[in-house]
């Protein structure tokens, strides 16, 4: 397995596009993927309770497990917006379609941005054309630009391997820094590949893979409406059918997977809203996964910890105090905390942490947070980021 | 009942001091709150797995049900202090007992401030002698002052009312600021009363007021280790004992109690770091108590929905996002939000909120956040405040 430079056209018979509709005041805000053959298809969605309209679409969508195009607006998220919402949606989807010459239920759609406004459609379908005209396969930054809301960064990331005689190639985009929070708050990522995984075993892997890593980030701890991320596999390699679960050709494409989607992820904490440092936090000897992995949420979405990584304070004493917040039960005297390599309380007592360590600390990236429970053999671990100024500036002003 | 000035020395036979000690760097830090008579004493406490030392030996000394001084150091949590820690917060009761010659049983302790450091135990004891010489039914200020940490502000109430032929009088003093949540993350409250109520119905009666008030509050989400909410009452006033839950003195007892707490707990939020507005969240037509709560929560602690209300935003659609994460089941089309009298969103569309009715609504104090769920009949209140750039500031550099 590579790494290699691009984003969602890397693979095989890919092509984007995207431009400026005037969603927003002044960058690109509408994209367009296309797949020159229909590919299989999966997605994995928010699971907040109030669900954007596109979702609705693109879910229904997906029952035919078969997308060969997908269209996508950043700065209205089209969420609350009642029924003329939800046809809002479809509108796009079947403009689009009938623009590509392809069936609407081949088409998923995506917005992101602010809730309860009603999507400027004049606009958007005036633009329909101009986007399918300008499908290209080298145009997956026009694409990456066009999906961005608050984010400071294009998030891409491609891998190559070898199959068989062939090379299969995976690509994708993300983008997501506000409202990240496991459950996949406000992050739309698209992931392509030419290889030939049938819908029946893209759909788990891609709910097992996206538990492990956009589930396991948290920027603010709020959960958006709008979340998805979606896997088209168009099999436009030429490389043999990944058929069996069990075969060398599907943990091959496991992996690749795995680690193109961890590496967004870590990008997605990395370019949270005014984030500067980025913490992994670990919890160890817990007695269930389920109880490691609430002690990390409290943790790693504690506003005090998250100050305290902002201030590059090694306070462990706020990781302490949200530990035994979390509403686990362990007992206080078989806690372990460490910063890094540093274990700095133990037994119900500090440990003497020297000055000259917490620098070195803070330049660590990302700067290892441990928590060991002392209650059991599980473990968990989750990304997050420091609660700055420059967040709340971001969202206290977010329209103006 | 009426509103009188002053505090914890209002009822009869109360006195207290407080002074510097050097915990801090500049101001009091050690005080003392002390009855002429032992009083009827009841506490409650954070539920954080970690407390701090000084809970534990208040706990073990409020079996007895009676106290009759409190003494108090901010600066210094004594919390994840080991066995050295313990052994100082009971050092601390025992010479502040000696000194009044009292039995160490009686003496309550509490700490605030950073977790994890030893006391200076040395400063501390030099200090007590002082602070019993010093003690006056006129100094609950000093006393008041020495509890703070990154309060703004002191916060005291008092009122009286009459019981038969006499006064009974009620006074309190809190703190906290930061890490105030929902079972009363870093609060230190001390009420005081010269009714004669039994400890049998202390304890139940401040348990009940205490969720109703201090836990329906939240400035961070976090929950300290060390909250600590006591209530004396030393029967001073000469009126009648309140010896029935179910008697006319008893529900006045409770009426003032209630008001007094009620108070207060709006005080800390007014007061939470960095705060410039406060908003009342009410969730109506949920199924159970426990699910209104849970929403209520959920919108309460949400940092989007917090920066919203430090940028003057009417963002509703926030408010349905955190709703909707919540985890508690609800239909979309039948949600509503109001902010302050105005209905947002319902049916699942936005309504038109004037441009004009935006700057009314931020000039109400407090901004009225409702969340109808449509689910059923059960309600529930909150108390939250903004996050804002001096929050993160004050936590970010706490220690520095």
């Amino acid at each position: 397995m590579e790494w290699i430079k691009g984003g969602v056209t890397a693979p095989n018979g890919f092509l984007a596009s995207g431009l400026r509709a005037g969603i927003k005041r002044w960058s690109r805000d509408l994209g367009l993927l296309y797949s020159k053959a229909p590919a299989a298809a999966a997605g994995i969605f928010t699971q907040n309770r109030i669900q954007a309209a596109p979702l609705r679409v693109t879910r229904e969508h997906l029952k035919g497990g078969c997308l060969q195009a997908v269209i996508v607006n950043s700065g209205n998220a089209n969420c609350c917006t009642g029924k003329e919402g939800l046809r809002d949606a479809r509108r796009m989807a079947q403009r689009t379609a009938k623009e590509l010459g392809i069936p609407g239920r081949w088409v998923g759609v995506c917005s992101t941005g602010t809730i309860g406004v009603a999507l400027p459609m004049t606009r958007i379908e005036e633009k329909i054309p101009f986007l399918v005209a300008d499908l290209h396969p080298k145009k997956h930054l026009e694409f990456a630009e066009s999906i961005l809301t608050t984010d400071k960064k294009i998030k891409e990331a491609a891998v190559h391997f070898a199959s068989g005689a062939r090379k299969v190639t995976i690509g994708a985009v993300c983008k997501g820094a506000g409202m990240i929070h496991p459950n996949l708050a406000t992050m739309l990522c698209f992931i392509t590949t030419d290889a030939a995984v049938g819908r029946r075993h893209l759909r788990p892997l891609l709910r097992e893979i996206g538990e492990e890593t956009f589930n396991r980030i948290t920027v603010d701890g709020d959960m958006s409406t709008n979340d998805t991320v979606l896997l088209l596999a168009n099999g436009l390699s030429g490389g043999p059918a990944v058929s069996s679960a069990a075969g060398r050709s599907f943990r091959q494409f496991e992996k690749a997977l795995r680690a193109v989607m961890s590496t967004l992820a870590q990008k997605i904490v990395s370019d949270g809203e005014g984030a500067t440092q980025v913490a992994e936090v670990t919890v160890t000897h817990a007695r269930t996964r389920e109880e490691a992995l609430r002690v990390c949420r409290a943790v790693a979405t504690s506003n005090l910890v998250k100050t305290a990584l902002f201030g590059r304070d090694p306070n462990w004493g706020r990781i302490a105090a949200s530990a035994g917040a979390s509403g686990v039960n362990f007992r206080p005297e078989k806690l372990s905390i460490a910063l890094g390599e540093v274990w700095c309380f133990r037994g119900n007592r500090p440990l003497v942490v020297k000055k000259d360590l917490r620098e070195k600390l803070f330049k660590q990236h990302p700067v290892k947070i441990r928590v060991e429970l002392g209650m059991g053999s599980e473990k968990a671990s989750m990304w997050t980021c420091d609660l700055t100024d420059e967040y709340v500036r971001v969202n206290a002003h977010y329209r103006t």
